[in-house]
């Protein structure tokens, strides 16, 4: 193996391969997922040196785990024993910033913080922000398709994305997509590659839109449910409404009373469900006034209203208090998603899978988009701990499937997740994956083992 | 091949199939292509039919071609000789409205048109408008991925389609996506069948999105300018800015002077450009007024302002001003596209061509979107005029791919421009689209010869 490495590092520049201990740092994401001891990791710079280490691993057959910030919770970049990590974290330049085709042109290194910082000194933003954005990249986001807090308003990352350039398993360049806001030339390949995990190629530079910032006042509002079912019908008549909120989100009791432990002062501990929203517009007192009556309608209670975006704050605590409880996304959680007039629905059966298994199980959920994240209180972490919260998080999974869902809607496959494809696809979809995972990669070295 | 027809009939109801004459009807689409006589047409009723008849043609290496209402003017739905024609257009059920979704679960066949006024008896909209939509159905738009006029503000159709069932090659039923607005599980294969021309299953289902009407006034705009530069420089700012009109047109000189030939009294004819555009918001009259400063700054002249959608009425004077004159669409045209930044250096290319070949050449653009529609004036339309005609929209296809745009914006390549494909696409994307094209249909029987 060590002739084979020999030849790689040799058609690279001396600094760009790491071996040993020194490849430590890129071996884990923010999963639980335990690595294993790659070969080697590659410190990329161009699309050529991508090239050239896919095909060098190509003719090897070395498996590659691309890597963007490592901030996956799915372990989609775990190393593997003997794989090559290909660490996109040196190409971060931002190529063009074209604010007339209100798009720009990166490589996957970038953070995404960073290039909405950029867009906004041009009036424009970068629209997908997961909660990682301060430190994740572009790439990373692409790979996974990555959600974040304001999909309910701009969309998730495939739909900020306009063209690519991919380094393909044999190490040929594929550029897909165009410039233009409208192309129907030959098939959409751009999309294949945007959350596909780095199984089908590298992506090595984006094109990707940028859009207006939000006119208007900002407004965020929070409002307590005594049911979990008038939580959800207030959800869905909101979303049946002309009004799309910048984002809303939903706390179930366990949460709350997480959060109210944890900095004590806002939450409504008794309240099956409470809502945190905010709108942003030129009218947005009188959204604000409109869902005060729709909500009331729905059985809200407490209905709170500030400026600007104070009330995401107290959205902004659970993080810190379930990992204050070692819980939280890096823990065995679920991100299923449903449409969201069945959002109720999956809470109920989360209800009654916590009644049944007697472990508090903490929902926040992106409740316009119908996406939940649950995590299992309780225990050190022990295995009977992780028993529990995979068989919760799987039955989760299973209703999401029956109620027209997903078993993931923003965090991946991954490694951990994939046993759950076959909850959600039938032989039929399992074998058309597996002919255009085939088709693309026929040896079968791109992140083998992951998203498919 | 009759022995093999009548087992194809045998297993369909009797009113199902056509042959002979009566298939004429459906050899067509709105294009010159010029079409043979297929084997039969099948008047598909349901999933079951569409996959009887492809595990059918699999059998016996058939090529199959669906249709929808045959609008499409590339080519992509004209029967070539011994094809069996898929009809879609008895499968034209609404299935689902589910406003607190945001979205409807329809069969192919529904008109476009349909769906729209169903989905804004609930207070929402189906964006797609491409303006075929009084006949054209959702399956055909989303086989072509179709544009339309408001595109600039809501997207093309591929941004609205969330899910699909999709009968395969072999007759299995596929089913992509899910209901939920969030789904990063497996690939997306949904957008990968979105603007395949049905050269990869047939779409029987769809789930597709809705979203809010716009709110506020609307109003219609026209301003001319004397240079193509200023069109263009103008153009660029406003796409630039915060504003999102809900659409923008262009019309070069040539154009303006057959609409005003056609009916004369709104067009100056001797601008070099002539900007139509319309802006729906609560602030619509500031935004008309930011628009009136930003044109006068690029040398904007007889900024009119109407309140509704009065001057829309002078761009859809375009295509019966170029019917009138044997042009338009059916002709052969050119709809490439640019990122906006660059339309000004396609339009004056197009004016170079102009004046080389001594033919006018038409040019009206969603100039918000880069996309243009260029037909070639003068003649009978004999082999001369043809032939001029191709050699021109060649030369502006490959223009506007080193502008960083497509060979084809929103018409698709269907049979008439796939030589425009090399244009475009390099060895390397040639050959994974057709990778892509054998994993799903090894016996090429799907709309052979089409899109790819």
């Amino acid at each position: 193996m060590t002739m084979i490495l020999d030849e790689l590092v040799a058609r690279l520049h001396p600094t760009q391969t790491l071996t040993g201990d020194a490849t430590e740092s890129y071996t884990r994401d923010a999963s639980p997922a335990v690595p294993e001891m790659p070969l080697a990791v590659v410190l990329a710079e161009s699309t050529q040196d991508v090239s050239t280490t896919l095909e060098w691993a190509s003719t090897h057959r070395v498996p590659v785990i691309p890597r963007g910030a490592g901030s996956g919770v799915s372990g989609g970049a775990t190393a593997t024993k003997g794989s090559v990590i290909v660490s996109l974290e040196r190409m971060k330049a931002i190529r063009e910033l074209r604010p007339a085709d209100r798009l720009a042109v990166v490589e996957p290194g970038v953070i995404i913080d960073t290039l909405d910082a950029a867009a906004r000194e041009q009036g424009l933003m970068f629209a997908p922000d997961p909660a990682s954005s301060a430190w994740a990249t572009v790439g990373g986001a692409i790979a996974t398709n990555a959600g974040g807090f304001h999909c309910l308003r701009h969309g998730v990352t495939a739909d900020s994305v306009r063209a690519l350039t991919v380094v393909l398993a044999d190490g040929r360049v594929l550029r897909t997509g165009a410039r233009s806001r409208k192309n129907v030339a030959g098939y959409d390949l751009t999309h294949l590659f945007v959350g596909s995990e780095g199984t089908l190629g590298i992506v090595t530079e984006a094109t990707v839109k940028l859009e207006p910032i939000p006119r208007g006042q900002t407004r965020t509002f929070l409002v307590a449910f005594p049911s979990l079912m008038q939580a959800g019908s207030a959800v869905s008549e909101l979303m049946a409404s002309s009004i799309t909120p910048d984002l809303l989100e939903l706390l179930n009791r366990t949460t709350a009373n997480l959060v109210e432990d944890f900095e004590p002062g806002h939450l409504d501990r008794g309240a099956a469900a409470t809502l945190i929203g905010q709108v942003t517009d030129l009218d947005a007192d009188a959204q604000i006034h409109q869902l005060r009556t729709l909500f009331a309608r729905h059985g809200g209670e407490h209905f709170e209203v500030r400026k600007g975006d104070a009330l995401i704050e107290v959205r902004k605590r659970v993080q810190p208090a379930l990992a204050a409880r070692g819980m939280g996304v890096a823990w065995m959680s679920s991100d299923a998603a449903v449409p969201p007039s069945r959002l109720s629905e999956l809470l109920r059966h989360i209800e009654q899978l916590q009644i049944e298994d007697g472990r508090d199980i903490s929902v926040v959920a992106h409740a316009g988009d119908g996406n939940i994240h649950a995590a299992v209180a309780g225990g050190a972490g022990g295995a009977d701990d992780l028993a529990a919260a995979k068989r919760i998080v799987r039955a989760i999974a299973e209703r999401a499937v029956q109620l027209g869902g997903t078993v993931t809607g923003e965090h991946g496959i991954g490694s951990l997740k994939r046993d759950f494809l076959a909850l959600q696809f039938d032989e039929t979809a399992l074998e058309v994956q597996a002919h255009i995972k085939a088709a693309l990669d026929p040896a079968g070295i791109l992140n083998p083992g992951r998203a498919v």
